[in-house]
């Protein structure tokens, strides 16, 4: 597929050279990292390295790192009532999850159905703080305590959450934050502490290291899990049994470290190429909605339609012509569905049924965007001349 | 560490080469392998190729092969009360675990506390199949149902289990029969369906996998994971969240495709080697322990103890020698500490605080052994002057 232009990063990402010469190395090793001898101890190094490398990235202890298989379970362990704070062991009640969360977030993780609850967002994709402050304020004065959920960046948009101010209105009400910014790490800057997090999720194959790793951040090691998701050994300090991945860790650490020297320099050169993207995508046609533009975003991601367009149909035809990009839809289980991001926006399902994701790299050029946009006007030519004979018909 | 003899197949073993060329591969590629574009489906492919050949390697079909991080994470999302048998879809009551299992099982997963029971072994290290009858009989009786769980050879000593004779008297009571398989897939002939296991485990590290991917594998599609231990997206259809692993996932079903075609032959060859491991043992003392030896273990786990010379010594001196061997004991957290496998077995603790576990792979050969006995024959003449000075001091 050398002649090919992926334009999915969000989805995942190339291996990045550093990550993957860490991982060969690590893969011509043999040690299980829990055991006494040299090899063991070799290995064990490597997974302390990567710890330090993760760490540093998103401003925290390398002791409050916990790697996970991915972000998902990142997500998964973070999401329980069973997370005691320093002297308080009580479960907590309530989970509170934004409207636009990543379907592993919006599956409530071990908190009962009943006791997980949505918070809207606006027009723009932006987590309703108004909204947020008033359902904290009812928990507080009913004694009940949150754990609340907010993704630093959508997927879908790229929207970037208000998760400094969402953690002041939390941690006011006496509850905690996790954030998952699995679309963040490495892509623009992302502090734990900065950011006001209590628990943050990082994946390894956004970033430039590989699929099946990930971690859970802890802001404070006064945060404790005394019920792991994954039991068993008592790897990563009782909160995750398991070999660790040895290989993967090593990778996503070196990833870490890359994006760590070049995340600004990058981040400003994708906009760049983005905002060349937006530009020809409404020249093209001016009823091109970009979606969240209102609003701060990555500067990697576009989500756009073009009404009349079905996203499925485009889909298929950039592919033929050689560009993997994604539909805003969750694509999970292969199929196309609604959207539940553009619903929470309120868009109307005929424009959110054209959307389509374009999300960039550090690698991606002008010159593959120039090419985009060509067979882009070819097909919307295409496919509204279709649409204008469907609707005579 | 080229000049280093590596006898700790257990633990971890080598990545084979099958493993890592369809690793190196995978990783070059892009491609989630849940989108519908081209790289999507590239990598699709790949996940499915391998779901067939670990499919193969157990006597399983493909569709009920579920990956996962690992064989700890396979565990943990087989021990839940909440699985459906076809019509039956009230949760389970109680969970059975010999007094042997790795501590991924011990833990009890998704069960109570209080509704997991242990199975007492026999002073050979097998499960004793009277006692389990006994108390699925008095749940019978109670209209209680349960899960057992029965590990297909242990990990310390290499003893097989019956679990074939289990497997009837756990249906005869209307329960269900989770088989931890993680030593003995690759190794030894492992067939779902003789061995009658409704749920079995497969680790990739162990059998020239990476590490980081497993599988839980389910005799029939009549078994089904309502609430799947990582949730969110639909992958894995619907059993196990989170992107899939593409390359380690290539990797196992590379290593499962290598060793269904070798691992008869290779079983003989290892019981050769270990068998002359064994006979040097008790040339060198007549006193050596070769605990479970009266049983049918795996061909190529020994564990040993001479009497007066401790295991945490004897580690550390056989590594500085050049040696990777480990003790019986649970070390995921780094420590080594009593043996739970030995205590079951009712070796007394003195003797226990001295089990060496030598495990072996195919690549391992007589050559190697021979070095091992020449360096542990001059550790044991020293460690047992050293502990007759200590009894006559």
């Amino acid at each position: 597929m050398a002649d090919r232009i992926y334009l999915d990063w969000n989805a995942t990402a190339p291996l990045s050279a550093p990550a993957r010469g860490a991982m060969l190395a690590a893969l011509d090793m043999v040690g299980n990292a829990s055991s006494v001898h040299g090899e063991g101890r070799a290995a064990r190094r490597l997974v302390e390295v990567a710890r330090e490398q993760v760490a540093a990235l998103v401003g925290a202890e390398a002791r409050n790192v916990v790697f996970t298989s991915g972000g998902t379970e990142a997500n998964a362990l973070a999401l329980t009532p069973a997370i005691e704070y320093g002297a308080v062991k009580a479960p907590l009640d309530r989970l509170l999850v934004s409207a636009i969360e990543h379907p592993s977030v919006q599956s409530g993780g071990r908190f009962a159905r009943a006791a997980a609850e949505e918070i809207p967002v606006t027009p723009d994709g932006i987590v309703d703080l108004s909204a947020l402050g008033a359902r904290l304020a009812e928990l507080k004065a009913a004694g009940e305590r949150a754990l609340v959920s907010i993704m630093h960046a959508n997927n879908e948009t790229g929207v970037l959450q208000p998760v400094a101010a969402a953690a002041e209105l939390v941690h006011a009400a006496g509850c905690l934050l996790h954030v998952d910014a699995i679309q963040t790490v490495g892509r623009i800057r992302c502090d734990i502490n900065e950011l006001g997090a209590d628990l943050l999720t990082v994946s390894g194959h956004k970033l430039g290291g590989p699929q099946g790793t990930g971690a859970l951040v802890r802001a404070s090691e006064a945060l404790h899990f005394p019920d792991p998701l994954i039991k068993g050994g008592g790897q990563e300090r009782g909160s995750r049994a398991g070999t660790e991945n040895v290989a993967a860790i090593t990778g996503l650490g070196a990833a870490a470290a890359a994006r760590s020297a070049s995340v600004q320099a990058d981040g400003a050169a994708m906009a760049a190429v983005r905002d060349r993207l937006e530009t020809g995508l409404k020249a093209i046609s001016e009823e091109t909605v970009i979606f969240g533009s209102a609003a701060e975003r990555l500067p990697n991601t576009s989500l756009f339609a073009v009404p009349g367009c079905r996203a499925e149909t485009a889909l298929i035809a950039l592919d033929l012509e050689g560009f993997a990009v994604s539909s805003g839809s969750a694509c999970s289980s292969g199929k196309v569905t609604a959207s539940h991001v553009l619903r929470a926006m309120r868009v109307p399902d005929r424009l959110a049924s054209g959307a389509i994701r374009v999300s960039l790299g550090p690698d991606t050029t002008e010159a593959q965007i120039e090419a985009f946009l060509k067979a882009w006007k070819t097909l919307v030519s295409r496919l509204s001349k279709r649409e204008k004979r469907g609707l005579a018909a």
